[in-house]
């Protein structure tokens, strides 16, 4: 379909004084454009309606359905999957299958597992076994790589927008710290406080200050402090020129039509919202990092992240070649579940809808069995002769996340479908999980010196044979 | 005249899934708006012309030119001023006067220039006292403060697109290292060497070595190393923090459609260009200078620069008490003719368009002889009895700029103009200044070694009393 954008530059010259000149032709332009645009609109709008177009008569409610982006099947697609927004209207989730064709990604499927197996020698993380990072760009390429001893860089990150981190945001650095243990190589880990501030009604300091306390959060994951570095955009950005130089050469290569198709930003946005992609995407190319990777720029890159998070990387694997960089492989997630349903991602900002990583078991038993959306019967009875609804129990959803045994958790996925297993137990065998998860967890945080946060974030050589 | 600008939003959705139900309803409001855009626009177009449309066949030349801005009267206005393009159709040069009207500044009028003199306690400088830097903003409040003994700083620049300089992109240094002696102040001087990247087809290396190659020639003017800091982008952004945390504050208070409307970009225009005037905005503020100002953010700015740098600095005054800053003031001066005549600036990258600073005396005397646009008569016969054009006659005008004797200059004014100096001896008096100016600024950059570059160019405290 054509699109507006092709002419929309034409009118702007109009309001500059200095080309007035050269307007007469512009106009002239902006007039052959137009009529251009009018026929061709014309012509698309009768293959999307089946209906001539006619002024002041809009289409009728039968007329087909326009698809414009690759979905899977030509029907309504209620699913909004972008970096500030994720929702659907179904109960399940994400259709994730229908995003992976709409955003042009592959499935992560058992072949790609097993040969994860294979070439790691590890048993696959439970995110992996159980389709929780479902879809990736380019994996075989790294694993072929890997296998001709040629070794890559992992690189994730987080928006610091505020000081509390619910377990949601915990996925991918478990699967982070999981990639690196097996593969045995170096992690750059973002923290976009500028992001933050320029998105959200927060200070600079502030954003700051909560990138260091994630930052603590995150080092409590495990990570190997010999083969991780850590950094604050606002810091980092300041640190040495070589991350800037990457950041002005993306901006280069990427024009606002491309921002405003991409994440949908508008002529109203601050230029540092459409400018901010290019800080998102620097991380991407090894010499960002000259203090890690020593200058080199080819230094093949994985991303672990959320699916919300592949606007930011499509339009980094456009730029890459273009700039002569390698272009990033992905291993995407799907959304962690508020607790009450499937149906959004949790938020940092309503204390019910997750668990905090800072919630006492009492919080967790108390969130659990009053916010956990279930998908159980009204009464026992009915639980007892029909039997619940796995598919739909954020409860059970949880442990899919965080119970490690496969068979456990398959034992208690038939026994809520039967009816054997009652809601009210299934919600004690999350809380019995997330309990000691979150305890261990704080008890890590704590023994988090300032020292120690210090040590990841500042721009370092790392421990590591590329 | 109808804007592109409120139909723009309305092709997006197409792109964005979640939208698609609309879609159709969409389409059906793009061709109507199209429709409306077209009709518009060809009224527009007879407005203007005073020509129907016809596909196929532009505009003649002699059709209305339109006028769009706020200009000093209601006349046509055949003036382009700004970072990218300078013309006039007037052989005198841009009409400063109208240029201050529209971009609501206020002129350097005697009593201004008195003042400084009685502030200083020195002669005004030529530059002051002829009218080349001819506009102001806020200078009165400058001095003001100055007199209670509330210091300032200055700020100037330069983009630097080639190793070669002419004698035009000296005006701003030299009329700054006056101010920096008679004001004892500290000053910045910001090399846009990102700029440079974003807009022309050279890579980051080029830009940043001509970045240095022009501090050499910069440095040469004479600034005092104690009280000079001379900084690329490039490099300074990846120094320390600060700048970058400025740039980010004034990027989250512009909009796109206020850079549109102030520089004229497009859709089509590179995310870089659209988030760089935050980068020339930043070092208005003194925080952006820590090892100099000790992190205080309200000691005021006194930017010297071509008239054309303006809107940078406008839409920074802008934000500056939207971020908590003073806002900074200015000194514009006019443009420093091309040797073909003042109808435009010089470029850079045509040799035979002005004196260049490598320029040998041989080639300084046949430029100024071959090519400097005279406002003699035809034969020496007319003009001893007519008399000559000063005020057209490029020779005349460069000797205003750099023949320091009033006196003299005002004799060969009265000279020329009654006939009695012909355009040959004019053009002598001109190869007189210009030869051992050029002659001793190569001397002056012959004494700049790479570790003065270096020293000038370390952020480092700087030797003054605020």
């Amino acid at each position: 379909m054509i699109s507006l954008k092709s002419i929309k530059g034409i009118g702007v010259c109009r309001w500059k004084k200095q080309h007035l000149q050269g307007c007469r032709f512009v106009l002239f332009a902006d007039i052959d454009a137009a009529v251009k645009l009018l026929l061709k609109l014309k012509v698309d709008y009768k293959q999307m309606t089946g209906q001539d177009y006619k002024a002041g008569c809009p289409p009728s409610e039968n007329s087909v359905v326009p698809d414009n982006g690759p979905t899977a099947d030509g029907a309504d697609d209620e699913d909004t999957v972008n970096p500030w927004s994720v929702s659907t209207t179904n109960a399940k989730g994400v259709d994730y299958d229908k995003l992976i064709v709409r955003f042009g990604s592959s499935k992560v499927d058992k072949e790609l597992v097993d040969r994860i197996e294979r070439v790691s020698g590890q048993k696959p993380h439970r995110f992996l076994r159980r389709g929780i990072f479902f879809s990736h760009r380019d994996m075989h390429q790294v694993l072929d790589a890997y296998e001709k001893h040629k070794s890559f860089y992992l690189y994730t990150g987080r928006g610091p927008s505020s000081e509390a981190m619910h377990v949601g945001h915990l996925i991918p650095f478990i699967f982070t710290k999981w990639l690196q243990d097996v593969f045995d190589i170096p992690l750059v880990i973002q923290l976009t406080d500028d992001e933050k501030y320029l998105w959200k009604d927060l200070t600079l300091e502030d954003c700051h200050r909560f990138a260091v306390e994630n930052a603590k959060d995150i080092i409590a994951c495990g990570f190997d402090i010999n083969k991780t570095f850590i950094f604050s955009d606002l810091d980092y950005m300041g640190s040495l020129p070589e991350f800037y130089r990457n950041v002005v050469k993306i901006q280069k290569h990427v024009t606002f039509n491309q921002v405003k198709g991409i994440f949908g930003f508008t002529d109203s946005d601050c230029i540092g919202k459409i400018s901010f992609p290019a800080i998102q995407a620097a991380p991407s190319f090894s010499n960002s990092f000259p203090q890690i990777f020593g200058g080199r720029h080819d230094i093949q890159c994985l991303i672990p992240c959320a699916i919300d998070q592949d606007p930011y990387f499509r339009m980094t694997r456009d730029v890459a070649p273009r700039i002569g960089y390698p272009k990033p492989a992905l291993l995407h997630s799907t959304f962690f579940p508020a607790l009450q349903g499937a149906q959004t991602k949790m938020s940092a900002s309503d204390a019910n809808s997750s668990i905090f990583l800072t919630d006492t078991p009492k919080q967790i038993k108390n969130k659990v069995n009053k916010h956990a959306f279930s998908g159980g019967k009204d009464t026992v009875e009915e639980h007892r002769k029909y039997g619940g609804n796995a598919d739909v129990d954020v409860s059970f959803m949880y442990l899919t996340f965080f119970l490690e045994d496969d068979e456990k958790l398959e034992k208690i996925r038939q026994d809520y479908t039967s009816g054997a297993l009652l809601t009210g137990e299934l919600k004690k065998l999350l809380i019995e999980t997330l309990q000691p998860m979150i305890a261990g967890h704080q008890e890590r945080r704590k023994q988090v010196t300032d020292d120690t946060v210090k040590q990841f974030m500042t721009p370092r050589p790392l421990n590591f044979n590329i």
